[in-house]
């Protein structure tokens, strides 16, 4: 069960690292790149990421300094990569707001990416406990989301792309992260490979079922709670766990909604194919995959004793009942 | 004096690097990201940045096998941030080939970018000797060429910009880096700082002066040697040295000069551009400064016994003499 001391402890958290990415000192000069960078750091993210590390780490023992660096490290990581996927896929809105390419230009928006993935590095170096395994775990993460994202424009309005291929697309661009994540808080706290392995499983397991939730909510939820426009993703024929399922569920009567549906215009677009996935069993079928990953992801928190258990516990839960 | 034996010295190192980057084990797929990435690495640079980086290691008894590594994960940062700048400056050609922009789009090259960058971080952190002060130095080059370039995009058409101020915009966007990789060397080969910094400063100066024979030679050389189009910076209104000395030498008439002279043909542009800075002793106060850093980093060198300083002796008069 979710508990209200559970969620004022992860608002908590989150008021942690937004005060410190506020108060994060950066120089002024040049403007050209510090304005959006700033811009980026005032941004009203979920930070589930650096929440995780910091969950993490505590049951670990590790030391507060380092899981706050760290826990900033990956979430400027995180952010260098919105800002770039932003750019490729031509969002304008991102957490309510205009996207730095939207409310810049390409150039600005390419540059402050560059720019806070280097200094995500500069700050995960600075962790005190296995720096090295940190750093390189931190870069590994990173190249699988560059190759997570290759395949979603790869995957583009292709309409031959099953499920596997979607699965493999979410743990590279969504999973990976997070499991990385869950492991950053292992390595602060000095665990063993075995359980850092399992600590990576379960934070993949929790991102794809992450993944396969905003999917769902990209379709069913409203656009003001989400802080973006619904239904972008498949105008811009991405796939989703929702049109891949489709496709499996029934590929020639999918097509041919999707042909005399997707011209229309998005609302009743999105009503159309709302109804078209929850008639049949489509929803039903996403929302029971999600379940499953978060099912064995609570499964590989078996590996941390019982009595420290229960905040990620919680988490996983609370991750898996979002509304937005 | 730079010889025979000192050119086949380093193409031998240009070679070893090349054919390191040729058999780079990389995954085929996504094709997306890899392809490009590829087509990056079998690139035609210079590899100076690399040979830097060997060339000091040697002089210290660095390992064969780190300064290898280490030469690659600066020539992969660099090209990360040609591919970035090429977007940024919309330039089409690159050492002589097209760039990935041009080849594939902006998306495929903000990625693979992004991807280069990440394989560099990853080779890195494996060297063997101060792997951590290495990367945290790395990070910092990367910020640094970051702030570098936010300069260059800023004061682009803007013709009030001084000399201090081009000066600040090449030793981060240029200078730093060079820096950096004269200072690897030293990190590898495991010297205490007093020596680490003056190798920066050796590198620092060696780049500025490499960075204003660039701006000479896009004037001033023929477009088959430089391997790009020449003039394209002063169409894109980037500030280079000769603007700049045209600029504090009589800055009324320069801009006269230049309204007259930037919308007729680029070969008509450059043929009077190259003769009023020949003929207002322009050229030749921009090749005494390029002159001044260059003799500032043989200073730098001092730092090195007598006995195993000839080979980057060789080196910085061979970058201050190029013709490319």
């Amino acid at each position: 069960m979710v508990t209200d001391s559970f969620l004022n402890h992860i608002d908590q958290l989150r008021f942690e690292i937004n005060e410190k990415l506020k108060s994060f000192p950066l120089d002024s000069e040049p403007k050209y790149i510090y304005d959006p960078i700033r811009y980026i750091m005032m941004g009203q993210g979920k930070r589930l990421r650096p929440i995780i590390v910091n969950l993490v780490g505590a049951v670990y023992g590790a030391s507060k300094d380092d899981l706050l660096n760290a826990g900033l490290a990956v979430e400027l990581l995180h952010n260098f990569t919105l800002v770039h996927d932003d750019i490729m896929d031509n969002d304008h809105l991102r957490h309510g707001k205009a996207t730095v390419h939207t409310k810049w230009d390409d150039s600005t928006a390419i540059l402050a990416g560059d720019g806070i993935y280097a200094i995500g590095q500069i700050l995960i170096t600075k962790v005190n406990t296995n720096p090295l395994k940190a750093v390189h775990a931190f870069n590994k993460a990173t190249l699988f989301v560059c190759e997570g994202q290759a395949y979603d424009k790869e995957f583009e309005h292709n309409h031959e792309i099953v499920l596997d291929q979607y699965l493999t697309m979410i743990k590279k661009k969504t999973g990976w992260l997070i499991g990385f994540c869950a492991e950053l808080g292992g390595i602060l706290g000095n665990q063993p490979d075995t359980v850092l392995d399992e600590l990576h499983s379960y934070g993949l397991n929790l991102g794809i079922a992450f993944q396969i939730q905003d999917d769902i909510l990209e379709i069913f939820s409203d656009s003001k709670s989400m802080g973006k426009s619904l239904g972008s993703d498949l105008i811009a024929g991405k796939q989703t766990i929702l049109t891949v399922l489709a496709r499996e569920n029934d590929a020639i009567r999918w097509k041919q909604k999707w042909d005399e549906t997707i011209n229309s215009d998005i609302e009743t677009a999105l009503e159309n194919l709302r109804d078209y996935f929850s008639e049949n069993g489509i929803l039903e079928s996403a929302k029971n995959m999600a379940k499953k990953y978060t099912e064995a992801a609570q499964n590989n928190l078996l590996i941390i004793p019982k009595e420290k258990r229960e905040q990620l516990e919680q988490l996983t839960e609370f991750v898996w009942k979002r509304k937005k």
